[in-house]
């Protein structure tokens, strides 16, 4: 079961293509890659500067351009279709466009056109003693090099992302996909060109091929940040052989713990919500913890309710339960991606709080309580890219935590941890104003 | 000339002795140092939990401790000493530790006390329309390794910034401080105990031995973050064989533009404080830009005043003063770190920024304008670390900037840009208080 893909994370089964070899002159590739990555460099410095007002009617004329273009990227999914049928249900479904679905990816590019720009901003602007002023002003981070698998609306979605953040992007998908990437960049270069933007903003890597891959993970003169999307392959092959900082996303292994004060019938919402509503996404419930003395109370109420559930547990819970099968060494490290939960009885929050330090993957904690110190003790303790009090895990999302659009998820503390939008495609340097100060 | 050590990264010629190999059991090595590192991320999850008071408490007492332990360290100085009677004479003055010394020490350690603790900080708590809150906390990284050279003092400095910003650390100095840094150590590891607080919050590594470096850099699931202070030969092998993110400082090729509006009696101060105050430090100036339309007035003045330095420039340069050398091909990527600096005279603004976006190593650049418009410009165009309109270079520093103290200099945009102080030293967190809410 721990097999299933993660849907947040494209598809774990799918790498071997992802990451397929091809008879390419790697010298060949490396040369091109280069370029293209130094014409990246360059358009980036343009994109830095330009206006908010610039930057969205890119992007709105971006929306348009994909109604005006479906004909054309519909035929070009068409052939991507044609040669997926050996492939999973999931995975074609994931390979699939429809006009319902340009109408989605289009609605989401005028979304990002209506957040606000981080780039500009400055923050913390305070006179030193000598009279300079000293601040932080938000930058782009340069360009961004996105690797991801099948999912043709990562394109778009990312690369209208990194527009709005001042950065240039390389994009690099799954074969499977790129007839209709392909398709969706050049609708980007010809809104580009329209608007006397540099088409090297938006750079889809013609050739998804291994030997290019590997290439293009060397450029850290010219790529600032590498953002991988897909299965635990594909980020471990991107990370290992990366010269340039790589964002991250492992496991999501997301507890619940009910405290002893938990509001039950929330509890078991919360625990319904997290584990069945979609259970195949990394914000899913995979763990269960119980304080002791609400067990016998919720745990039999809970396997009835979660019917279709499979359980497996410590042996406490198994006495408490005989639906519960006996967990496994490895148990409370499994990520099911599926209708099956560990589960755990604890003495106290101090138990829950360290079990959740040695088996969570760093990605969205919850504990349901009605008592205010242990609510605040867990926000404070626990240290997870997400830390919730009575909330479903399935608000851990960039959209439903306010970012507007997410690019991906961190697990990992540097530059940025959980759900990333645009700030995390950012950048701060400090401003000095002065009036002739020296030291 | 360019190869004078930066003082603000120790020294770069000093590189071979803290790469050195000796002959030990790596793979005995890799298990202690495995073991070692465990101990740090077990002792950072304490730490991360600490309150200010008790942090701050800790940092006074080691402060008393380093001067009521003044004999001891001076005694296991003094072996270093004696060791290094064939090192430079800049090298041992570095090395050497005196009741002066220790007592400023001391001091910077009650400085880092007085600090504000960003840990536990929350910022942008705000609904979303379901009534859940979100916003983001401060927490501490986890475990940093600082990889440094013959400084004992960073052994104090970088304990003490690490543990305010709650982290664990793992020092790794060169070999000709080991004496004093462990002496150090000893007195941290003392107040520790009589804190009761675990001891592995700071660990020296015992044995600077290239093969435990190496170990050291491939312990990704106990160390957060890599901060090597040193020469370019350091941070170089650091960042090639690090399997943990690694915090880079290269060059320092500061600029400064004077402009057509300057204050061109301002901008002579901050053109002889950049450049000559200490020129040896990466915040010194490397290069001046002279607007055309000022540059017959300012750079025979300049060349007058600034005798002692020697010019290298454009031929345009060559022909207003006859002491301007002709520049070489690479001259305008030359870090002097000495009384030499390239010139170039440039038609507009433009023309200056463009020429720091191609020489620039992302440091600090300077404009002296009295322009409004063509300030704010400047200020928002120039990508470096930090960027200042009329001040001098030499404030591109933690403390001048007022960070209270500064643990080194990122030059690359990810997670930290420009000098890093304890804020740098943490990430945060996505936070969410709930009522019951289910997607």
């Amino acid at each position: 079961m721990q097999h299933q893909p993660p849907l947040c994370a494209d598809q774990a089964h799918h790498q071997d293509s992802a990451l397929a070899t091809t008879h390419t002159d790697a010298a060949a590739g490396q040369v091109s890659i280069t370029a293209l990555c130094r014409a990246a460099k360059q358009a980036s410095r343009e994109l830095a500067l330009l206006s908010e007002a610039t930057k969205n009617s890119f992007l709105v004329a971006l929306a348009d351009a994909i109604l005006a273009e479906q004909a054309t990227i519909l035929a070009a999914n068409a052939k991507d279709m044609a040669a997926a049928q050996q492939l999973s249900e999931a995975m074609q479904d994931r390979l699939l466009l429809t006009p319902a679905r340009l109408a989605q990816l289009a609605e989401a590019v005028r979304v990002i056109a209506s957040l606000p720009d981080p780039v500009g901003q400055i923050r913390d602007l305070r006179p030193r003693p000598n009279g300079i002023q000293v601040g932080k002003m938000r930058i782009p981070l340069g360009v961004i090099a996105m690797i991801y698998e099948a999912r043709p609306n990562v394109t778009i979605d990312a690369g209208a992302l990194c527009f709005k953040a001042g950065n240039a992007v390389i994009l690099r998908g799954g074969r499977e996909a790129l007839h209709s990437s392909l398709a969706l960049a050049a609708v980007m270069q010809q809104v580009l060109r329209q608007h006397g933007l540099p088409t090297a903003a938006v750079t889809v890597l013609p050739d998804p091929d291994r030997a290019l891959l590997l290439a293009l993970l060397q450029q850290r003169d010219s790529i600032d940040l590498v953002i991988p999307r897909g299965g635990e392959g594909l980020i471990e092959f991107v990370t290992a052989h990366s010269k340039i900082p790589v964002i991250q996303h492992y496991k999501g292994i997301c507890h619940l713990y009910v405290d002893v004060d938990a509001d039950l019938t929330q509890a078991m919402a919360i625990l319904q919500n997290g584990k069945t509503q979609r259970p195949g996404v990394c914000n899913a419930l995979e763990t269960l913890l119980l304080h002791a003395d609400i067990a016998a109370d919720f745990l039999p109420r809970a396997c009835a309710q979660l019917a279709n559930v499979r359980w497996y547990g410590c042996p406490l819970s198994q006495a408490l339960c005989p639906d519960v099968l006996p967990a496994a060494a490895d148990q409370f490290d499994t990520e099911y991606l599926a209708l099956a939960m560990s589960v755990k009885i604890v003495p106290d929050m101090a138990a829950a709080i360290a079990h959740i330090a040695q088996h969570s993957s760093g990605h969205t904690e919850v504990i349901c309580t009605q008592h205010f110190q242990r609510a605040q003790q867990f926000i404070r303790q626990v240290q997870s890219a997400v830390v919730m009090v009575n909330a479903s895990s399935r608000f851990s999302d960039g959209g439903e935590l306010g970012l507007g659009a997410e690019i991906g998820i961190s697990t990992s503390k540097l530059h940025a941890y959980g759900p990333m939008g645009l700030e995390a495609l950012t950048t701060e340097k400090y401003i000095v104003l002065g009036d002739g100060q020296v030291r």
